[in-house]
């Protein structure tokens, strides 16, 4: 049960049950059981339920937006969102190399050019003088990423989207629940897609949603997110098939009640993680930013082995050698991937930041399965300590 | 509990439980118990997990494929599918427009044009003669429909797609399981899209499948699925997230072992509704094809005013007044729907068939919830008795 084991032939100590970096939150089966009782007596399990419905409802008030729909998952989202905002086919949008590959991918699927900008050191999110440099006359739109949960600069992008006429939309797949100044992430920007899938915080096994800070938007990503049918006689647009289904949205609705309870326990981790890291020269843990609340979806490292002398590969390994599955998250980056990789990174550096730090991240476990024995070993791993 | 009433002021007598087009086959939830709570001891709750992969096997067997790949939805299955044959960009892809939307749709996603083709009289599906009448260079290729269940000419597509070396892929939504000459559908074609939406006879409260004849496709459509992920460290392709999460995978291995008994009870009220239909002049009832298993999925009927005496809306509000609710399926059809309508539907005709024989198509109830009582209001309104 995660204790650790003390080898007697002087091999490094390993957990006995493998930790990885995410866990999902799931609800105890006795309290899902009726409501998939209720699901199946209205014999009603898909097609915008009620569940569907009341999850919706308890998300938009949770996430404090006024538009909040569901998806099937968050890559869906994303895809329909882009759809939504009608770009001109073919204009580019700008966005960080530093994400998952379905951030580049959505914008592909819309018929739009990705164009890829610089991150901050720091932060790691999308720098605004780098997409400042980017813009041209073929840009429709801005796609920062909340990457970990940390929060672009999202006064710089609001002032760069108004004053190029471009819309801005966040990937906050990462950043369920934050708010920054007391605002709701999802207020920012004319859109944000979240991410329910199992390795989130606030997971529907998959599952996504598109939030806006507009009431007006609810109807017609209504109608995308359901082949684009406005009534039995009417399909108005080119839509997807993006609806949850009511299993997903029971989950859901019990997962929601248990987020806080969860998230608290990421903080106590954060801490411990924290503390032991606090003294290691040219190891860097997640930006902290003022008025900020983090959303505690992951736990980025930046390891520089200039000054702390041993790398990222060099952990990662340490740590896999004791069952401690970190993740070199985000590397590759898209301009890696073969789809992407004839395309620039505009920068305002001679060499991108991003193409150095991408071998220096990694993520270590951070939910509330992580043990006092793994944050020991992975302690150990860290200071140099069999 | 479906009992007909007599109505004392000589109102026409309504069944108390209105009964639909369709009903979801659901496993029972003491069976699905353990399979959840396997899941959840697992921990392992989406992207390919075991139950993904179980399932994934004995539909592959089912449905008599070399590769089978399960998806999240059948829309997001057809979307992959065009995507998979790298068809050139803003290529012409033939279909019917009786079909709905998101046959349509998944062409528009993929940066393809559709074009449309008429409709045999009798069966419904693509006219081959119109389909050949429709190909042009830009052509890249066809994509049937076996609307209702009913197929479409497997062979004519066959010689179509090798004469003019373009692809010929069906939407087999409605085709789950049929067989020609006992050849499974799924091997007619490059590829076949099936749905497991709750509509379906086999159901995966939402869901979806390629099926191919080549077991070498298997590879490709895994990484299109899963983002174009090859490897940790390789993106390969511009994917999707088409995964179907554990929890849908868990119904459908309880569903496919009830598939069987549902289709008995639909063949027999299959036969009930023949019975009485078979002396009403102007009543066509579904293409019998020989030499094919019919997927029991719908009961379709052309209502000929002209012979019958009485129009297909008629029967409509007729059947609804008694709380029996048909579906004018497929009308409209796609190019009345705002993002086709300027596009011409080829045809061997002066007017194309499929414009007329629109507001004569009714599907009416087809499940095994659909009581006798049911059964004898429909054929009251059929033959004009109260």
């Amino acid at each position: 049960m995660g204790r650790a084991l003390l080898d007697e032939e002087n091999q490094p100590r390993a957990l006995d049950k493998s930790v990885f970096v995410s866990e999902p939150l799931l609800p105890e089966l006795n309290e899902l059981m009726p409501m998939l009782q209720q699901i199946w007596e209205r014999k009603y399990v898909t097609n915008h339920g009620p569940l569907h419905q009341r999850l919706e409802a308890e998300l938009q008030t949770y996430l404090g937006v006024d538009t909040a729909m569901l998806f099937t998952n968050g890559t869906i989202g994303l895809i329909t969102a882009l759809k939504f905002f009608d770009l001109p086919p073919g204009s580019e949008v700008i966005t960080s190399p530093m994400t998952f590959a379905a951030t580049a991918h959505a914008i592909s699927w819309n018929g739009l050019k990705p164009v890829f900008a610089d991150v901050l050191p720091g932060t790691l999110t999308l720098d605004p003088d780098a997409v400042a440099q980017a813009i041209t006359e073929n840009t429709s739109a801005i796609l920062g990423v909340h990457v970990y949960g940390t929060l672009c600069d999202v006064e710089a992008f609001a002032a760069l989207g108004a004053s190029h006429d471009v819309r801005v939309i966040y990937d906050a797949a990462h950043a369920f629940g934050s708010t920054k100044k007391g605002v709701p992430i999802g207020r920012y920007g004319d859109a944000s897609i979240f991410s329910f899938h199992a390795t989130k915080l606030f997971n529907t096994l998959e599952g996504g949603l598109i939030a806006t800070p507009n009431a007006q938007d609810r109807e017609r990503i209504y109608y995308l997110r359901n082949f684009g049918i406005k009534s039995e006689e009417e399909v108005i647009d080119v839509g997807i098939n993006g609806k949850m289904n009511e299993v997903q949205a029971a989950v859901g609705l019990l997962n929601l009640r248990a987020v806080a309870g969860e998230k608290a326990k990421r903080r106590q981790l954060r801490k411990r993680y924290c503390d032991f890291l606090a003294g290691l020269d040219g190891v860097q843990t997640q930006a902290e930013q003022p008025g900020v609340e983090n959303s505690e979806q992951y736990f980025p490292l930046v390891i520089d082995e200039t000054h702390y002398g041993r790398t990222r590969d060099d952990i990662y390994d340490a740590l896999k050698a004791r069952n401690v599955f970190a993740r070199k998250y985000f590397h590759p980056i898209c301009t890696d991937f073969e789809p992407y990789r004839h395309l620039p990174i505009v920068s305002t550096r001679a060499m991108p930041y991003v193409t150095e730090v991408k071998s220096r991240v990694l993520c270590l476990p951070f939910h509330s399965g992580v043990s006092e024995d793994a944050v020991s070993v992975i302690a150990d791993v860290f200071h140099g300590r069999r």
